[in-house]
């Protein structure tokens, strides 16, 4: 399962370089992310009232060709690792006009309850982590 | 009392005008009123701790030269108004090296609880309430 | 004239509150007067490419109902002022699910050149002056 | 050589999950290198007067413990590799009241002009190459 997530950049993001300041590619993928999840039936924010945080712990970014301002972007996100404690999402940043890729990362979670303390996710939400492994790569 | 605090501008903060990105003035307002009330004792992650927020209800700036990549910055803070339930503080942004004003502006709080309910400050933080009536304008 | 927007409110924009941080509502006010240029036939980055920019001098923002993450939001954006050298922008945030308005703000902008300059836009910019004073509210 | 800048996490850096977002890290490693670059004579603000960017073209980091808001944090900065076209830094965020590691990464940059096409550095800037080189790890 892929899914794809349509954005157009904001003037906000742009910086003196006049392209996308590379930090925000970083929330886009948090974009591509929830919104896999919701596609496949899990809200981010419910999770959380249920006292399940995401916390980042490894993430990578290379890019290809530099976004720029009033870009649509298409994000690419497919689940690719899903541990006991951990998950991670892999990313692809498309231009939509021309299709070129130009930027690729990877990010790594994991399960913590809101005292950032480990949880044992498959264990305790075994419906939402099977809807999880359904949707690996 | 006015208080003063020194920032340099992040690379990150620019746009493609090649100037400092406009929202971006109200994080160094907020940096100017944290750095003035731990000037005067007063810790907002303290306040946090006991349950005090101080959620934005009001806020204005204007710009008469734009800031850029690598200025030093004077942010100047000051309290203007303290009553039960509200405070307003006012800031001037000032270039380092010449010394010119590059924007004015102010915000208004409110004191809530985590719950943001309004919380009577006077009443239930007297001593911080004093601490701050001390240094109104 | 007035333009609606729908957007998300994302994980970055949120703080330990857990409200939406104040700045970004003015990158929202951005987003809403872009797409309304769009909608009139104006492309903001077509007028950087002419050398028109349109720097903030001026803007203000009240909060009534702090927005949360996931919340989707209309920006309502309006134009109530164009002069030679000026305009000025009014929003609305309104929360989707119940239509109520979270905060309301305005941007005042100049007209200037890439140095930053100002520029009898007006007189310039004919065919797209007249495009923006239909669009006057 | 290895350089220490020190800083204080900004609320507008916090998340609901009452930590540091994690792509804000990414501003902190430019602060770390920009003053890395400044403390052996270089300022990054001249290098684009010069028609010389460092733009990202590769970055990761990982997070062992989560910054705070209000910490106050050691960015370690070191620059690894340099070669014709490329520059990479690494980088490590340390909590100033128990030295403890927060989180590591690295950056890598290519050396472009203002269109963004690759510039031979090493010829073209051989004095600024040699200070870089001077003060590689």
């Amino acid at each position: 399962m892929e899914h794809e997530t349509t954005i157009r950049t904001r003037y906000s993001e742009t910086d003196q370089m006049s392209i996308i300041y590379h930090a925000n590619y970083f929330t886009w993928f948090e974009i591509g992310r929830t919104d896999f999840l919701r596609k496949i039936g899990i809200t981010y924010k419910d999770l959380e009232y249920q006292n399940i945080l995401l916390p980042v712990i490894d993430v990578g970014c290379k890019y290809f060709i530099a976004a720029k301002y009033d870009d649509e972007l298409i994000i690419k996100t497919k689940i690719t690792t899903l541990k006991g404690a951990r998950i991670q999402f892999e990313y692809e940043i498309i231009r939509n006009t021309d299709n070129k890729l130009l930027a690729q990362g990877y990010t790594k979670h994991g399960f913590v309850d809101k005292a950032l303390k480990p949880v044992n996710f498959k264990k305790k939400f075994n419906t939402v982590w099977n809807m999880l492994s359904q949707n690996l790569e």
